[in-house]
């Protein structure tokens, strides 16, 4: 058993790449066992990002398909976007709905906060639910519009079978709604 | 509406930024109506990954606490790893199970597919449903053992609870798997 207050100390850490938004730190690293080893980790932002799962009635979720440079592919996923300096992680939630589907959010439910590759990162992102939608556009930063893709949620294995719906935090989010509503209306 | 056959086009590309582990490239892109950005993308080593949600019996799953230099943290997951070079996804899973946890497995099901943050990475990782488990262990190059927690899929709410169990993917994963078994008995 690990005694999980023994954690590794760092005893060196430096910047071994860097480039306009990535920050690589190597880090030596003693075990509380003494073993040592050299890792890598991505320094970010700190900032956070925020994810929603807008629903535009009580049956259907919004979507949004945008250019991803990591596949070079289109890809499907709910709106999501790095929190401002200084800005609450709601009104984070809210303005990008406002930019990305031109809808704002009555009704903010937190559902949960979802890591990335914490092996590597420290990216901290909120999901939220979104429900009471009202139209309200907010110009964003996008090299093009959006497609905007509605989908019933009743339909989500649907959506889980779209080749292009396959990021682990929209798929994470989908399913704890899913779970949410179903323990409503058990 | 998008027309999905007309991605952007690379126009140019270079290496900003070089680790042992990333490689971080910016692009020149052209999007299709006339506008220019540069991305900064992370290559991968292309290799894949697994993670695996293994059932101990029919009840409880087996999860692994581990340290995280991302978040200089301990966090619990299930068991995961690249895919080593020549090596098929399933052998991959029952080797990582048979190195973190010291069970193989007789039955490897496929749950799905996930990417993280496309937009950044291409990073594609294949989860599977072990069952069928038997005692082999295989030596892995961890620093330190890994802490082995079993726990009843009946409890997933509480699982969902841990402040260590945040990790997007293996909540994904978790949820998968739940519906699916729910599926099963519907």
């Amino acid at each position: 058993m690990i005694d999980k207050n023994q954690l590794p100390e760092i005893t060196g850490k430096r910047t071994v790449a860097k480039s306009a938004l990535f920050n690589i730190e190597q880090i030596d690293l003693t075990f509380s066992n003494g073993e040592k080893r050299q890792y890598e980790r991505m320094l970010g932002s700190g900032r956070g990002a925020v994810l929603i799962v807008p629903m535009i009635n009580k049956n259907t979720m919004v979507l949004v398909r945008e250019y991803c440079a990591g596949t070079h592919s289109y890809q499907l996923g709910f709106p999501k976007g790095l929190i401002d300096p200084g800005e609450q992680a709601e009104n984070a939630a809210n303005r990008e709905l406002k930019e990305e589907i031109f809808f704002g959010a009555d009704k903010l439910s937190y559902v949960a906060e979802l890591m990335m590759a914490p092996a590597f990162f420290n990216a901290k992102m909120t999901v939220f639910l979104a429900e009471g939608l009202y139209e309200c556009k907010l110009e964003g930063d996008e090299p093009e519009p959006l497609e905007i893709v509605e989908w019933p949620i009743a339909d989500y294995k649907g959506l889980l079978q779209q080749n292009d719906f396959t990021e682990a935090r929209s798929i994470a989010a989908l399913m704890l709604v899913i779970d949410k509503f179903r323990g409503n209306h058990e």
